[in-house]
């Protein structure tokens, strides 16, 4: 069980935003910058889940020596006027923001020719819009204020390498991924920083069932393509994510870390070879060595 | 002067759709395409611009044996009805389609702080949703109808590093060069392919003018820039192009091919001493020497 | 089966060396060369295996006009020396040199704690340090003799993704790759472009079985893991080493082109979903639906 | 000035060698270390670096609670008989090894055509040969005792963009990152992990003028192409490195993380139009809209 890795005030006088923040690894994030000292605006369409989210974090890090507070303010990050809203809600609660964890996210898994425009707009539009509008919101509330902030993107590994039967959201990500890139070079100047984790699977009670419905769960054994032989737990994201939105990741921008196991490597070309045996491979070795020597006489 | 370098024949019997087939880049590839003979629907939003192009290439193509013939039909990439028509009437003429060749682009050069969410969105929708609108709908027909059709997706090296002053079409870019990646892994079992290129600069009288005007025209010298020292010829790209929708391509998918003058390699660290002249080497050459005899006699 | 896809006299008057030209991949790709006119050194270890080569392709291209010519020159390509005969050699027959495909390899399908030092230090040497000298060798020529070459690499797509199983082999082609961009970059401005190829499976008699002894050939099945359900034929290499080694890439410098029908596009996290059958992408529909139904009542 | 951020204990009971441990940011990040607990073995051809380092080193953490003890070896890295030294007067010492940082390299900057072949040889041999004997060494013995260990590189971003005028360097840092990637996917199966960092520029004083001898160091001015504008602090990259080599990191391997200050991103086709000044962009809007409004009324 992975423990809090950080300095216990490495985020203490921050206020953070985290869209999509009421749920799964969005609320186990936030857990971990209240711990840190942060101060957290949870934002997501649902106001009771928010609340009861709010209500929930609050008790637990009440004993927590210098925990910060939580917000929660409903918001589709798809209508400017709300991203605004949020924006003004927790400068006028905790003064100012200092970091944005772009987290709201939407996926259906299916072959994209039974997709619909309006299927594929609707990720889309939650994805990547969401994520630059809300990046554009406060990014100019930085500029304006002088304020040298930081963003961080949930991204995944298929946004670089791509992935079939999830395309609106690789197509999604893919795009909020190099607007992370993009902008860490144009705001860099402001002393602004975009980075962005790639996290494989961590699952999350509920999520993990919507995602995969029957009878995809059954084939949907990530464990053993997985190089390390395990999903990953939340704590670990969390740390990631609060190193990120900490001061102490000050000279990293632009970047996206890949925490999934070694996953994505196994596009590897021999990676497969795997399921070979030691025995397999005694045998292997002689034939080869064969080979050679009947190669050598010739 | 780079001149077609495929075989006469190459496209012979395919249909291709080019979507901002009117101006520029777009024309010259229509050509080509035309004179290697393939049949040809060019697309964007005016139909004067595309009836005037139609009439100019067909009169060009006219002496060439086995030229295809062109078709030009208005449509906003960002309205499927349209989309769906600019299909409907290039089956009508030339019986099916083979190939799709996503050129539509919008791109204004600016400091994204100045950009309202509309701005944004303008880019977006006509470059990315634009392009998985159209790629969706042929890739629809192609699937229910069992032809192994081929996309071709203009995107840009920016897709990949990212670039400021130019975010959301990078954000569009980006999106789409990952669709490129997601749909080639999944529509490979029906023979579909999808790639695309990223070209470095081939300047377009107009269209050059227009994106980067006084005083920006002067900062702008692609050139020095350019390990090759010279500019793109449409020509150049249009080869690429034809390459990557004949059959000749047909173990490539999924794959972008920058063509740049190796532009985009100018990331690497030290390439800037580019600038040191021959003679200042030899004075470091002298200067490291001596340095090494001094730190061998310690 | 696919056929030579550039004009006729593409390569005419160019004097191209091949390393590892004797067998497999390398005599297809120079048999296509001498085809297009140009003149070809072969080089590698064996000068009987070359010398029967150049016999067989000489007869070979014999009826076809303005056909090129063979040299067979036995090296070493870890010995400067021996290299360096090469080159002079070809210079004295053929006046001069303008392509260089360094195409010799070594592999060995190991796990990674089975090897000596020495066995990795000989794939090593084998694939880098001889990819390396070769360039150096030839680049210094044309830069003394101005003449605007071009060095085309043979890589695979592990030399991005990296791979399990044939470390040497990915350590070695990684590096070889990072010089293909670096002297892309640093000798642009002398007009040598550098290049390279990432190909996926294209079986070679004799070759394949060397490499996957059994059991390990009844596990590679790689036409299960490729999108287009196919390998590659050896002319679709050839064409594409021919495009790029050929005047018409002229403004193509340090990249590498995957030709492997999506391979490495399988990297994907999805793309194992391609099991998952019509019929139950119907039923998985279906469970989505209700879920979704359900949750809005909610 | 950036302060450590992990745990205090985040290393405790960790034995870890470093390559290239005595000088520099090897230096740095040993001592950072050895304040988190762990023991460390530091390394490098000369005895008496070495020496002084532990020395230093020893007396700087003396009052430390909870430090770690150093060991100094010495150890050509191209040479596995003093690699296997190295391991075992560790092991006799600490009773085990836990994690491995290659850190040793050598680089000189100079044209890449004014190389002899043994000048390349000289720093491939010890920055690639050198840290894949140093993994294969330390890799058996961890699979061999079954103990979880940790590798960590130092490459550079031009491990990925390739860069001129270092290409020696480059070549071998891409292949050594490979073999991260490689490893980490064959290797995770037996808990085993390796990562990269990628620094941009972290000055160290001696390193640094060496490297950059007059009239060169006049033109290295990393500060103006770093988006934010500063160089990194040697705190910064040991915080990153104590998080890799730690346990805190246990769901990421095969990753290489940049820290450079947003230094690689510049790459992106339109980041020096950051020279553009607020005034010009004004009036380039005002361009651009009558460039608009003139379009429209055609």
């Amino acid at each position: 069980m992975t423990t809090g890795m950080l300095r216990d005030d490495a985020l203490k006088g921050k206020t953070i935003i985290v869209t999509g923040g009421g749920t799964g690894l969005g609320k186990s994030m936030t857990r971990y910058f209240l711990q840190l000292g942060a101060n957290v605006t949870i934002c997501s369409r649902r106001q009771t889940v928010l609340d009861q989210t709010a209500g929930e974090l609050t008790q637990e890090v009440s004993e927590t020596a210098g925990a910060g507070q939580i917000l929660a303010v409903a918001c589709d990050v798809r209508k400017p006027e709300e991203i605004e809203h949020v924006i003004a809600q927790t400068i006028e609660r905790f003064g100012r923001i200092d970091g944005l964890l772009n987290n709201s996210a939407g996926n259906f898994i299916s072959p994209t020719e039974r997709l619909s425009y309006k299927a594929f707009d609707t990720i889309v539009d939650i994805v990547l819009r969401g994520t630059y509008y809300f990046t554009l919101a406060v990014g100019k509330y930085w500029i304006e204020n002088q304020i040298r902030g930081t963003v961080l993107n949930i991204s995944t590994t298929y946004a670089t390498t791509g992935s079939g039967y999830v395309v609106p959201s690789a197509v999604a990500k893919g795009g909020a991924l190099i607007m992370t890139k993009s902008l860490a070079a144009e705001w860099g100047k402001y002393g602004i920083r975009l980075n962005a984790i790639a996290p494989g699977p961590f699952p999350t009670k509920g999520a993990w069932e919507r995602l995969f419905p029957e009878p995809l769960i059954k084939m949907m054994d990530p464990v053993s393509r997985i190089p390390l032989k395990r999903v990953g737990e939340h704590q670990e994201l969390a740390n990631l994510a609060a190193f990120l939105l900490s001061d102490f990741s000050g000279f990293i921008t632009g970047e996206c870390i890949t925490i999934d196991g070694g996953e994505v490597l196994m596009a590897g070309e021999f990676n497969h070879l795997e399921q070979v045996s030691n025995e397999q491979w005694d045998t292997i070795e002689q034939v080869i060595k064969q080979a050679n020597r009947a190669s050598k006489k010739e």
